[in-house]
């Protein structure tokens, strides 16, 4: 591809912001409460110039979030595969597998034309991650350049663009419903609990991504560029009891909140619950995300890692009327880039 | 009182050390975990020359650790007053009101001469209240010493003494079974996680307390002095909406992290989803604590607010055998002071 090639994309006219997907990271479900309210007003505003896209609001597990909890029966972020979502259900299936069918229906189907353009998943951490963009694809140049443009808009919150090698079938989360689609992961913030700063953060990065769009509807160029894209490698578990499967240690207080700072053999991992130091073994140096999230101690992952690479984002615009015409097929893949 | 009187306490022969009271504050889980394996070598090896104390560890409460949750079926840590510990118990009682009985009957009868001499509840909070010890006397010289003695040892954590000025019979909390007892809440640290840091921190303090009731025993004089303590004066709540009692506001960023920070009337409280601030319209400045914890937005706690005053804690040391068996029947009343 030529560097001053611009790349022609369909119209991003429907988009989706789904918060409560997890029931207990708040703000997210505050946020989309909030969103709902001045709906009519704010955000819709700034369509008088530009295009308008159609924004759809999701509280995306009601049972959960009314109960408080990460989810009532199964995680409802691991229920969008293929095989989830159209496979045979029992009436005994968790609240979690029904509901995400339901979504599916509303934001879906998944890999079809009709799905929506974006789905913009909202969660929290209790990890020192700042703002992530998390996608499965490094090449999906809308969202690319949704993060290039949250990158010049925000301030005084690291954003980084995390990338899982799994395939469109396999991919298992909300956000893989939508053409494009991605989380928008916010922390350290506690589980159950809102923090102004991080609320107000989220509040932004969808404010900024929905003005992106509007721009982008209306034909706006948008030049390339770089962006470093962190791609996970693997999960790291917590040193466990080998009876009873408790952890017998906590992240070292040397990598505890140092998410994205790169971590070298034989740096501190853990600290055992008697004191004693457990250093990392890898043979290369990675860079850590995802530390000591509080979900995560169920799914025996301790912190994640990943390896960075400099991808280059070329200039994009959306297509005209007839080229959308002409290229309609295309909709129903998601490798239109 | 003199200023150089010394005033001669009973011994403290039966220490309880509990953890888990609510299930997902995991520092005082994993910390009694780790105190029952090395009981035998390591808490003790201090007993050789010192007069020892017959240290009691105890997992408040099993089930509730078990789901990860902060109690079953109700907060454990409100079911220990006379009221539930002693009226007519229904088959269909909830988890946690059973359990506070079994454990009155392991560390009680609260109020009576069996109860153990201390009990040390172990809590976390998502609160930045660094090392508390919460306690209902601001007179109870043992706790007071400790607290002092906690303070000269341990240094990289604020320590605050907190008093809640309720009557024994009205107390509610498994510490309030011992003849002395304090919560040892400390933060931040968000529910379901263990932070390397706190778990130390943690352990320091439980370790500085055993060391102090073990000199305290074996005779030697501790020499008065003053502390702060933190009064409890009133809670605030969340704005709420009239209709879903959701809330609409988070605790204001200027005002977040900052407890036992002087909040003066007028400062910023409370941000409300949209952006607004809401100050605080108290007639006279008071301390804040308790900002933004997890586990306190069900009970319609925002932050407590407290008034710090200065006691004087006279020197103590142990009574004598002979002066012990003079004394027994102050051992019925809390207010042997």
């Amino acid at each position: 591809m030529e560097v001053d090639e611009v790349v022609c994309l369909p119209k991003l006219s429907r988009v989706a912001v789904c918060g409560g997907t997890h029931g207990n990271e708040l703000s997210g479900v505050y946020l989309v409460r909030e969103l709902v309210k001045v709906d009519k007003k704010a955000v819709e505003k700034k369509a008088e110039e530009e295009e308008p896209a159609s924004v759809l609001m999701v509280l995306s597990n009601p049972r959960a979030i009314q109960q408080g909890q990460r989810y009532v029966d199964t995680d409802l972020n691991r229920c969008f595969t293929h095989a989830i979502l159209n496979g045979p259900m029992l009436d005994t299936a968790p609240y979690e597998m029904i509901r995400s069918r339901e979504l599916n229906g509303m934001l879906g189907p998944k890999g079809s034309p009709e799905a929506v353009d974006l789905v913009c998943d909202l969660h929290n951490t209790t990890a020192n991650m700042g703002l992530c963009l998390i996608a499965y694809s490094d090449c999906d140049w809308i969202c690319l350049h949704i993060f290039r443009h949250l990158q010049r808009q925000m301030s005084g919150i690291p954003l980084r663009y995390i990338h899982f090698d799994v395939s469109n079938k396999e991919s298992y989360s909300l956000d893989s419903v939508g053409k494009h689609g991605f989380a928008m992961e916010i922390g350290p913030q506690p589980h159950s609990v809102v923090r102004s700063n991080i609320y107000t953060a989220m509040k932004l990065g969808v404010q900024h991504m929905l003005d992106w769009v509007r721009s982008f509807n209306s034909g706006r160029i948008f030049e390339g560029g770089f962006v470093d894209v962190f791609t996970m490698v693997k999960h790291i578990d917590y040193p466990r009891d080998s009876e009873t499967q408790n952890i017998t240690a906590a992240i070292h207080p040397q990598l505890q909140d140092r998410d994205f700072c790169l971590l070298h053999p034989g740096d501190p991992l853990f600290q055992t619950f008697s004191g004693e130091t457990l250093t990392y073994k890898g043979h290369q140096p990675l860079y850590p995300f995802f530390i000591n999230e509080c979900a995560y101690y169920e799914k025996g992952i301790a912190l994640s890692l990943a390896r960075r690479k400099r991808v280059m984002v070329p200039a994009i615009r959306v297509q005209t009327e007839q080229e959308q015409r002409a290229n309609e097929p295309r909709y129903t893949s998601e490798e239109e880039e």
